[in-house]
């Protein structure tokens, strides 16, 4: 805990004035070689996600460009790089789907509006330094609800892979919508759709060790390999360009406006941002989890480190610029920062050298993407978040821990069978509510002493030493108001059972916190124990625990004593055991 | 946690069987005088909290004649006297208000619904063994909240010592409704109440010492004190008689049907069911916790004990009892429980005594009641009620613990601002939130050695000795999802201002479990210190802990070591400081 608070800190910092003041020619190449190649890898991916949320695919090329300036400016990692990305496109589909009718303007109109409040919420979570609210999303609880994503997200491609017309929040949707449109099968659109993931996959699998067996090396395959999307998006637009496909059905991007992210606003329709609230509020979470989490990982490899609620504040101006440049929710993507470090990416500004180049792309590319099939953009879909689909959690959480376990298995069901946003209100609720039986329940073990030294063991797991007069109990947890009724049960219990007992002793050497329940809890034993004609002793207390108890009346009126050390006070208290 | 479970315990047990069949002549004498202490002082309590739920004065009387009988077979405490009491009584007023008018067949219908829900709902808990659920109320919640409480009635009996008309489910609405009526203020009505409420607070007071300086012993003096409302019952009575009072406008009971309690059935109605849902579990886990606190209390004094989850199918029965005999919710009370013990009662026969008592009452002495003055039973409840007005708690959570101080607080205010139930909801709701938030961010010390010594102590307390190549680092809280974010947070900011680092030691002793979550991050943690050329080792990790890392990978890849002793890994990591 922080005693004293530097006010100036509650200020957005500006991290450019650290690394620009002090940038030098030497990081320019490395910066300018990431860029290109994120800009590469950028421009599918964009156009890709964009088609995920339900956007035209232009929208994603917007979405890149003003928030990757802005974090630049903001953000306190050197190398993430933020955009749509796969899992945040999707919740965007799911949240604005209940609104408006994906390809219509109030569609777009309400992703700018989602994008402009979860900038909003974003910002004030920085600057109230909420960022800690992130930490209440566990580990398993993630993994769940990113498998379950790109699983849905998988599902949700299947409809363009296929060519027909399907539309579902959960699997159970999807699957059913899916199936009442067998029979409309567009064969050619299978064909580009199954060809383009065959191809993505040997990308992964194939062609890298073939690039090291021409002699590159592995972190240079690795980063060509993605670029694999980009080839498939140029040979299946020439190949429907050159051979007509459009005339024999294959659905394509079409039209894309040729331009600079235009101006926008979000709608001032507070009704709108009542039912928003949420939705923004679930995106802004996971966003920020998801960018933290691999600025992290990609900071600590160079030793340096990201400050969350400075992110925080990058995400949030980031979002807050998408909603006024056209754009929609975006956020730090892991495969595209890790490209930009492995590329050799130095300091933010290849962040502003990829903004220029998808605003290039904006302005001159987008007439080339007219052919592009839509079916290889669901197709880089497909292949992108199958990566992020691992049950190795499940297998993992039941050998470790099977309320994590259980945690898991319901974000993943409720995700699917009932979408995005139940899924993660589930699994957090439910991670919540097992903590907290979990430690309402605490490890409690008598203890005795082993022969010949000053150690105290669990009677039930050792030969030890008891008196029939002491009872020494180890409370394996803090004790605070949900558990403090378990440690008087307890006692009451075993006082009950053992007529002989004069003396309980508790040993507190992992109780780190007393609360006023437990206090409270504490002065019943003891006024209990005294009416029972026993005395209730406490030993091996912590420093900053008994600076606490101290002061309180239970201390002055405890009918026993506090020992320094449990050994003191079985010497003292049962002194045939020493 | 059990293990093994005996199936025949989840059948409901039955206390009465141990009891009866022990059952000797010398008890009866004591079970049957305090049987007609407890049954003299219930009367004007039953007539009292019936009024104050709203209900004729006669459902008062039924609610304590079939309670009482099936807690007597049912209930685990031996001396517990199960009724209406105060603050349920409010919560069944403030739940029945929103549905029926006070005074219609249709209001006392939604009684017996509501306790038959309670009943309900009571019985699955018990039978499911949910009883650690009401842990979760904590004690300064649970203190706030009666002190509110206690301060609500006595505002809501305000009108009828005035003699006016008002209604309101908060302070505001109650105080505003009073103050339009000041001018209609009754002078008779106003004179009797506040004589009974002068002479209620003398016989506590002023009564007991003049009848210890007659000679009665003090315990004697203390359950005679208790029938002075008796007294005030009978002589405002036959004063109203006597003076016809009743023609100037003083308010009486009238006329109250002579008879047994009736056979009646709740309303089969769904959609009532689920708005009463909510009210329903809250007075149950409100009436739970109250009745399990008295006869903890009470069955510690002499070394028995009772069994919550018995209790609550107890209470459960006797909640459904009521709901079938024209009764409404109903809960073991304080008052009437200590009276009990105090007069000496042995086993639950006195609470089969008490309820002849009453059934007797009801045949035979309600025409008695018809010249009793409404502002004689609200002077019994006002002085009753606030005797449970305690605000010490807000000091004494003041100087112990800020932040129980602030669920206290939170939990008054929305009490009396907004009403019972949402000041339950936010009591609770914060007091788990304040707990989540202060386990997010546990107590981490760096530790150093204290010279010639082998114990370790927080840098900043103590001077002590540390290397400049090894951090020691004491985590003083379980390790979970909510605070493992810190511990890395903690770590990389350390591993960033210290170049010189290359060991880091955590040092375990005060980790009681480490979850899933936690598991991740301390594999991120020692990914990354690999990454930046550290090692990440683990000192005096405890038994049950390194069970479960033992199978885990991270344990098999940890880049360090795991010590058992911290002392141990200093001496190997920093042989300069031993």
């Amino acid at each position: 805990m922080q005693t004293t608070r530097n006010w100036s800190r509650l200020l957005p910092s500006l991290p450019i004035l650290q690394w620009g003041r002090a940038y030098k020619r030497e990081t320019l190449l490395g910066d300018g070689v990431a860029a290109l190649i994120v800009t590469i890898m950028l421009i599918p991916q964009s156009l890709a996600y964009a088609m995920l949320a339900g956007l035209p695919a232009e929208v994603g090329l917007y979405a890149s460009v003003a928030p990757l300036l802005l974090y630049s400016v903001l953000g306190s990692s050197r190398v993430l790089a933020v955009g749509p990305v796969a899992v945040v496109s999707l919740m965007t589909a799911a949240a604005i789907g209940q609104h408006a009718v994906p390809g219509t303007a109030q569609y777009w109109a309400v992703a700018i509006t989602l994008a402009f409040l979860s900038g909003v919420l974003l910002l004030a979570m920085g600057l109230l330094r909420l960022g800690f609210l992130a930490n209440f999303l566990s580990h398993p609880v993630i993994s769940g609800f990113i498998s379950a994503s790109g699983m849905l997200i998988a599902a949700s491609q299947l409809k363009t892979l296929l060519g027909v017309r399907a539309d579902g929040q959960n699997v159970v949707e999807l699957g059913v919508s899916l199936l009442s449109q067998l029979g409309q099968v567009h064969g050619l659109t299978l064909l580009i759709g199954a060809a383009t993931v065959a191809f993505l996959f040997w990308v992964r699998s194939g062609l890298k060790p073939l690039l090291q067996r021409f002699g590159l090396r592995p972190r240079a395959a690795d980063v060509l390999a993605k670029t694999g999307p980009v080839a498939a998006i140029a040979v299946t637009t020439l190949l429907t360009w050159a051979l007509d496909w459009q005339a024999r059905g294959v659905k394509i991007v079409g039209a894309v406006p040729q331009g600079l992210p235009p101006f926008t606003l979000p709608l001032w329709d507070l009704g709108l941002w009542q039912q928003l609230l949420l939705p923004a509020l679930l995106i802004s979470v996971v966003g920020f989890v998801e960018s933290v989490s691999v600025g992290q990982t990609l900071a600590a490899k160079r030793r340096q480190r990201i400050e969350p609620d400075q992110e925080l504040v990058a995400l949030g101006a980031s979002n807050l610029s998408a909603a006024f440049s056209g754009g929609f929710p975006v956020t730090g993507g892991f495969a595209r920062s890790v490209v930009n470090f492995d590329a050799g990416a130095q300091t933010p500004a290849a962040g502003v050298f990829t903004a220029v180049g998808i605003l290039l792309a904006s302005l001159f590319l987008t007439p080339a993407l007219f052919y592009l099939p839509q079916a290889t953009l669901a197709a880089t879909i497909v292949v992108a978040v199958l990566s992020l689909v691992d049950f190795s959690i499940l297998r993992k959480t039941w050998h470790y821990a099977r309320s994590d376990f259980v945690a898991v298995l319901a974000t993943l069901a409720a995700t699917l069978a009932v979408g995005v946003e139940m899924g993660l209100i589930v699994g957090v609720g439910l991670s919540l509510a097992l903590y907290l039986y979990r430690t309402s329940r605490p490890h409690m073990a008598e203890v005795g002493l082993v022969a010949g030294t000053e150690h105290f063991r669990n009677v039930l797991r050792h030969t030890v030493l008891v008196s029939p007069q002491v009872l020494g109990l180890r409370v394996d947890e803090s004790l605070y108001f949900a558990n403090s009724r378990a440690l008087e049960d307890r006692i009451n219990s075993e006082v009950a059972k053992r007529p002989g007992l004069a003396h309980v002793v508790l040993l507190c050497s992992a109780i780190n916190d007393i609360d006023a329940s437990a206090l409270e809890s504490l002065e019943a034993i003891d006024q209990r124990l005294r009416d029972a004609g026993l005395r209730l002793h406490l030993s091996e207390v912590k420093g900053p625990v008994m600076d606490r108890l101290k002061a309180t009346e239970f201390i002055r009126e405890l009918s026993g004593r506090v020992f320094l050390t449990h050994y003191q006070a079985i010497t003292e208290l049962a002194p045939e055991l020493a």
